[in-house]
């Protein structure tokens, strides 16, 4: 059946970050909907941002692009050309490699959802507000010098 | 800019369908967003369908996995297993080579819209329904026989 049954799919709100970064993503409650759907060429996650929930830490992939849109409430996305709105059926895309760290924030006092599609990351990643890395070779977040949390 | 101007990038229901297979698929408008929003991990297009426009003639990929989620309005996802309503958050995966002739068609009386994700065609695509084949090597549609429209 194609159609996929999202309450049949168990949401986490598991993070890779380190307990001094992991807070914001808290409200972030997500579904990997490509291994339930089938899919292998890109991942599709359902997500949930409570109220006080950011998407991730600001960031930027080098090696992955990724893209988002909007289903229900609202959100701020955060990156260097300042905040902008973003609501119901609103896309923005995140080109690989181009060094602008971005996050959606949900400001409001209602959940809000959205789709993400990207590949799984398998290049370094880069948070410009914090001390964070993702170190792609050793698949784990380290700080900016390399030293492990 | 990461949000994408959906307004600014233009609409077509252009198709590489031969006449006779195409007048489903005039209702279809869509707008590429991968190249406006400088991506090129996937495809991924904004789709409004007029009523009685169908996404698609029934088809599968060889090569190629499809998501969908809906936006706005109501469409009924037909497939071998049968006839799926589909309305706003809705969402359906499409693996490559999975034998399922799948689309979507607006059967209400208002616009409906969704999100497709897909990689370029690059395998070739069966139309169970219609003597329509897509022949990956030569580019372009062709009666099953292999024979030229």
């Amino acid at each position: 059946m194609p159609k996929i049954d999202l309450a049949a799919i168990p949401q986490t709100n598991a993070t890779g970050y380190p307990p001094e970064y992991a807070d914001v993503v808290r409200g972030r409650w997500y579904r990997r909907l490509a291994p339930a759907g089938g899919l292998a060429d890109y991942g599709v996650s359902h997500v949930t941002l409570k109220p006080g929930g950011w998407s991730a830490q600001r960031h930027w992939h080098e090696g992955e692009d990724e893209f988002v849109v909007m289903l229900s409430g609202h959100a701020v996305l955060v990156d260097d050309a300042g905040r902008t709105p973003m609501g119901p059926g609103d896309c923005a895309a995140f080109p690989k490699n181009d060094g602008n760290g971005h996050c959606l924030v949900n400001e409001s006092d209602a959940d809000c959802s959205y789709i993400a599609v990207g590949r799984p990351a398998q290049s370094d990643c880069h948070y410009p507000d914090i001390d964070m890395h993702l170190d792609a070779t050793r698949g784990r977040q380290v700080r900016k010098d390399g030293s492990e949390f």
